[in-house]
């Protein structure tokens, strides 16, 4: 059987929006070449099976030149392998794609393209802003924010001059630059901008403003990178559609002890309210996997810790007594009255007690805690 | 529970790039709307305990207007069910998304978008071109081809003089026009362009030429529509990579005889070498559907004809005495003995008969049998 690499998109950062099949490739996959801006769900769903070899940027990892990586490719197909090369986005948007593919090909190497969601679409559509809308914008044009400072790069006269909507990729540092070429070229001082921030994921921000004052409000907000520049009038729309970052549960970061079979359907249920969730699988410990997401829990900031089980509260606190101020401000739920009984026994009093042991009722009463706090 | 609407992409036509979440959303769904440009394969997928409407252009359907399409989608959700608005491609890439979402967001409704691969950059993707290249093209600007031939639509100059990659969708009635127009604002007869039908489907044809000539190569081709236009010298790449439409099986229609649940692993095997797969469930018949699946594979052309079971044989017979010419020019494949001894039963000889019954070497036979007969 020969082999193949497959160069597959990994989506913008919410792990929902990988593709059908790329998760079928990925799990059946025997080598993985995966870039920094994967998401951590996508990574975790590798198969035990596969060798996996991190070679984008990372802060911990080393980084393999462009042309390694081809060769690296080469080798493990020829070896009759199924490679698949998961590339953050797109693989053909901004991706490099298409120089790996060209030189699979002519290294004899069958190759097959698996398009991916690409942030420049999607990160704009979670902040409310349609690319393009019959009434604002009848063209798109994606820009790598990159070229923004070199003098070969970007036509900012055509740019300025097409009037719909642009989305700057990776050009947050180039702000100024882009600000000060659009406006040299023509553009009003007063067409909107949006910068949004780490796009579809669970610490997504934007900020609105307009050409004019689109600086002062980024660095009042001091929003991390990565982050997408939209320019254009459909900018107007997130103030109507935002529709993510005002989930009732947006931003809370929530820690559910369960057996991991179990915990799914709370997981999507808080998920779809938007609460960044952690399974904590207290019934499958098996050290030292558990423990370092245990460790994590403790050591990190939580709104919301959920207890659904007996089991669960007994190995929380076996392990925290290692350090009991850790828990300052996290809130506590508890689904049944045996599990807060438990709570209780510990010298904890929860805040949300569901009385019926029912997911459903547990996320209601947390959602309902937390808007009558915002109050 | 309160309903909500889910403004989701279905993608661009190969089911597989259908996301995750979309895929979930669907299969909770209560009320799903499709539009005409949704794949047969997604649509088949639809749960059984979901409501229906077909909402787009169908030649054998009717079409809502958009106004009706969004005060059923609100009067849905409203009922508290879960709604999934499903639309080919992405709902904000000239799907008029963003006018549904605000008219769902002003009568009160919750929304949520969920992001599809969008066919301008599949399309493309599936021809071997990569939108962007560091080489060729640093940005891609996306123009609906409806606008082509309207006065205040298009800035044509702006569009030539930015020299990336143009990507005109639903525009292919107006190529005329865009040559025109693209050659007047000055970019030379010499770019290459490509138009490539029915984009990421088993049915995909891409033709590519250059201004100069594409007109005269793609009315040669006799194209069907939909189809997606391509400006830049990106398209020089298709030349190169171009990895689908040169599949060893690729536009081979097949149609393979099997409980479906056996099936997937030879409908995948063959779908991987780029064959169309029908199924035909033989030892599930229940009538109606499976013999309108049936009457379906006996009444139009296909290039070969899989069976992998006596059963399987003595099903599609049965029904076949209807019609006995139907097979003519079409080609048989047996896995083992027995399947092989049954089809001699009936008169027919197989082409190819894979001696061991495993779906490997049935996959393998065929392939070398289809390369055979094009040396």
């Amino acid at each position: 059987m020969s082999g193949k690499v497959f160069l597959v998109g990994a989506g913008p950062g919410d792990a929902g929006l990988l593709t059908v099949r790329a998760a079928e490739l990925i799990a059946g996959a025997d080598f993985i070449a995966v870039d920094a801006l994967v998401s951590t769900d996508i990574v975790e769903s590798f198969p035990k099976s596969a060798e996996v070899i991190y070679v984008g940027k990372r802060a911990s990892a080393h980084t393999l030149p462009q042309d390694k990586i081809n060769q690296l490719l080469i080798d493990e197909a020829k070896k009759g392998r199924r490679v698949v090369r998961l590339k953050g986005g797109d693989p053909f948007v901004f991706g490099r794609g298409g120089e790996e593919a060209e030189e699979l090909v002519q290294a004899g190497v069958p190759v097959e393209i698996v398009p991916g969601i690409s942030s420049s679409i999607a990160g704009p559509a979670y902040a409310g802003i349609p690319v393009t809308h019959r009434s604002y914008a009848t063209s798109l044009t994606l820009v790598t924010g990159h070229e923004a400072d070199e003098s070969t790069g970007i036509k900012w006269d055509a740019l300025a001059g097409l009037d719909g909507t642009i989305v700057f990729m990776m050009g947050f540092a180039n702000l100024p630059v882009i600000v000060e070429k659009l406006t040299e070229h023509g553009v009003p001082a007063t067409r909107p901008v949006a910068v949004i921030s780490k796009a579809t994921t669970r610490e997504q921000r934007t900020v609105t403003g307009t050409l004019a004052d689109i600086e002062t409000r980024v660095a009042a907000a001091n929003l991390p990178t990565p982050a997408l520049i939209v320019v254009g009038e459909v900018v107007r729309m997130h103030d109507v559609i935002n529709w993510f970052e005002t989930k009732p549960l947006f931003g809370k970061r929530v820690v559910v002890t369960r057996a991991r079979e179990q915990a799914s359907d709370l997981k999507r249920l808080f998920e779809e309210s938007g609460a960044n969730v952690v399974q904590f699988p207290t019934i499958e410990i098996v050290p030292p996997e558990s423990y370092q997401s245990l460790d994590r829990a403790i050591n990190e900031k939580w709104h919301w810790l959920i207890f659904t089980s007996v089991n669960g509260v007994e190995a929380f606190f076996g392990r925290m007594t290692k350090d009991a101020r850790a828990l300052a401000g996290t809130k506590i739920a508890a689904v049944g009255d045996t599990t807060a009984a438990a709570l209780r026994r510990h010298g904890r009093q929860p805040d949300v007690e569901a009385a019926t042991a029912s997911v459903r009722a547990l996320h209601d009463a947390v959602v309902e805690a937390v808007s009558s706090h915002r109050q």
